[in-house]
């Protein structure tokens, strides 16, 4: 945890916030374990979807951490801009590909089904809205910055790739990730892009069709079978730099 | 899994070969577990640091799976001529790096210390040979290649940088990703490249310093704070296109 982010919520005054101690809410344990902060330690914090500044550590007790706001005057870094349209992964999977697509500032994740997408993993307790905005805020915590990427959930493929699509992708470099005999990935666009990655096993025909009647290309990632999340982030790291 | 990788200990004739049913060993496992598979189910295989092909499963039983060989003729995928020196993480995150930089297809890793690396993260059980060699094998498992990258592991740094490193990385393109005002990561270099990536915390001052007098250049990631095992991935993608 590189910065301590808080909402209103956690406010208990203008000048200080309060974070609970909580198993649900690991930001103050955090603080304690794993940090080790003590009473006085200054310590990184920002708002969430608001500003970056410093605190100091008031109060450390069995309920809660409480921080003395000092600043908060510092944008947080800008996002990519980019779309990922990700077949929903393995639950396991879900919360360290959300993490890494939040670190490295993707600006909108659209979860999908897709038809290797088991059905399953949609009923997972490790899918449920709690959850999705605890993986998204980690990766906030991680990479310091405080603006959650837009989550989209569509568990239909194909309403969603004819009707939403089109307004959602835009005049953007549309790319879908498939292995076969297609163009390498190409390196350092910087330009705003659409990029859709499948699930496990990959997309079927079908699906790649639909894609590429929506303005995708397909691009290819080499021989070799990523893992999802080693995917996701050696493809946003090709496509834009710094 | 996406191959089946077996060694000489695992041949039982020169046609087929025997898969022990252990919770030591996951081949098995995930043949019978995850994949589902049956008997008369071809399989993918590849011999370790050996070719690729294909076989048939003709036993499952309590103790083995047994699987004919039916032809051994593809050549591993090429490596990328790409050494990373990784300061040790967490023990919990070196399982997925390592995985990830076999993955991705890197030829040599370097495990070394540096000052802000706890020194107990040496004395894990999860940092052992065997268990270092299996995160080896999971990612080669994972990505249809049999060819291990060569590991090194290098607990004092600077004996490794000062008498091994200059042989180590010789003409490569040498470079350490370390925050501050420092020109952006190349893209897709495509050459022989020595990559050097810090600790949580990052390389202290005099880390960097010797790591320049050896050759290596200072590249930034960018204002975002990566998990190592997002900077790696995004990094290697960045340097090499297919």
């Amino acid at each position: 945890m590189n910065i301590i982010i808080f909402t209103a919520a956690d406010r208990i005054n203008d000048n200080s916030i309060s974070l609970p101690v909580m198993v649900s809410d690991r930001r103050a344990e955090q603080i304690i374990k794993t940090h080790g902060s003590k009473i006085g330690d200054r310590v990184k914090i920002g708002e969430l979807n608001g500003l970056i500044g410093n605190g100091i550590i008031t109060v450390i007790d069995k309920t809660a951490v409480t921080i003395r706001i000092e600043k908060l005057d510092i944008s947080p870094p800008p996002k990519l801009p980019l779309t990922v349209l990700l077949a929903v992964p393995r639950p396991k999977v879900i919360r360290r590909v959300l993490r890494s697509l939040t670190e490295l500032g993707v600006e909108r994740i659209v979860l999908m089904h897709a038809y290797k997408v088991e059905k399953s993993y949609w009923q997972s307790p490790l899918f449920s809205e709690e959850k999705l905005h605890n993986y998204l805020l980690a990766g906030l915590m991680q990479c310091r910055d405080t603006v959650l990427p837009e989550l989209i959930i569509r568990n239909r493929f194909k309403p969603f790739i004819e009707d939403e699509l089109p307004a959602l992708s835009g005049n953007t470099e549309k790319l879908v990730a498939h292995p076969g005999d297609y163009p390498a990935c190409p390196v350092a666009i910087n330009k705003p892009c659409t990029l859709a990655i499948g699930p496990e096993g990959g997309f079927i025909p079908y699906e790649i069709e639909k894609l590429q009647e929506a303005g995708f290309d397909c691009v290819s990632l080499g021989d070799r079978i990523l893992r999802v999340e080693t995917a996701v982030s050696s493809l946003i790291g090709r496509l834009f730099s710094q």
